[in-house]
């Protein structure tokens, strides 16, 4: 079983898409709220790959039944409903609604991996949900890492390590992993015992407890405490429900 | 001080070179080549961002005093004179040439970082050489892994890990290091005593290997082997012999 990862979502290519399954990984924390999201009854998510993109889709649709969700900088976007904490994705405000999400490097990740057979969202919060998901297919696949703004974010390569290992354990098959999945692995293997203090001391977290959203670190760190697998399918996300295809 | 790590190409951008000094990687093969051209008495080479570049440089240059050099999926180009391995590169062909250097993944990053304050080639047969080097400098570095196509390669990331590393030993001050410079950091920390061993099963080692190329990992490989410091200045790499800028 071929297992890449592209530790930013520049290395991403038609050829590692097709005829994979990708894996996208946003753990501060486009993945985070996502699955947070769907966990509070969210319908749907439709990623959008900017604001203009997102308001859009808003014109399009029934203004009742959507939320405008998104950030830059971190920070709620004029005009939109939500910003990008997990925490304002309560059942009150998102059960049955259609979001509208637009974060600054998750979605646009989501939405370039159209090519692909499937896309599955990941985090630390739905750690084993995904690789018990990930364990059934025999399509290779490929992990993208959305980074900051281009850039290598460690604690979106810390996760996507955290799943090739959970795949390493659970899959009898040998891996054949290229160089970024073994650079993976090793900061994995490296960070498993001190994943919120990684997660703090990263380029994005301090960034974000600069700002006030320090609350969110925890809970994005937190392993297996949203056990949801989202997948990208048609333009939406949803959470699924039958076995992923072989 | 602060270091940054571009685990790819991609990451750079123009913030990221102004008021800097910038390292290129390129560990298989293009900073090892430059290192063994130069050290053969070589004149100065010219880095190509592409074929139809290096070809438009020589066509505008007296055909005696230049060498044409590069590669396409590492072997050599119609026309051209040498290939990327470092073996081609003796005294008797290279002495006192120019030499347009167009490789596939380092000349175009080496090109990408004129913005910067200056720029140093560096792979592990200079490392002593460069780090000595990059010690007296006191502007912020940015080191900037070639890697393959666009993608990640193990050995560049190790390679620049090994200089973050020996940095960390030779400066007093504190280093403020970012998600790429630690991940580097933590790579080379693992790989340290087997550099050989992770150059050969890197993907691009493998490759090298599968097109009758093995020979030159070791050359790659071997530590402080070639001790000069390139510079690239003004469109052209040359030894760099003065003290570094402040």
């Amino acid at each position: 079983m071929k297992i890449d990862v592209c530790l930013s979502p520049h290395e991403v290519s038609e050829e590692k898409l097709k005829d994979h399954i990708a894996v996208v990984v946003d753990v501060l924390r486009a993945s985070t709220t996502i699955c947070a999201a769907l966990a509070a009854g969210a319908k749907e998510i439709i990623p959008a790959e900017s604001i203009e993109e997102a308001i859009r889709w808003a014109t399009n649709l029934s203004r009742d039944a959507i939320l405008l969700c998104g950030e830059r900088e971190g920070k709620l976007i004029e005009g939109f409903n939500l910003a990008n904490s997990p925490l304002e994705y309560k059942p009150k405000i998102v059960k049955g609604k259609t979001l509208i999400f637009g974060s600054t490097n998750g979605s646009p990740t989501v939405v370039k991996t159209r090519l692909a057979q499937k896309t599955y969202l990941a985090g630390f919060v739905n750690m084993t949900a995904i690789v018990q998901t990930l364990a059934e297919v025999e399509t290779p696949i490929v992990i993208i890492c959305s980074g900051k703004l281009g850039q290598f974010s460690l604690e979106d390569a810390v996760c996507a390590g955290n799943i090739v290992s959970a795949l390493k354990q659970s899959l009898e098959s040998i891996l054949d992993l290229t160089d970024g999945a073994n650079a993976a692995l090793l900061l994995y293997q490296h960070y498993q015992e001190s994943i919120l203090k990684m997660v703090k001391e990263s380029d994005h977290g301090r960034y974000l407890a600069s700002i006030g959203m320090q609350h969110d670190l925890p809970i994005c760190a937190d392993l297996n405490r949203i056990p949801v697998v989202p997948v990208f399918h048609d333009g939406k996300i949803r959470i699924q429900k039958d076995k992923p295809g072989r």
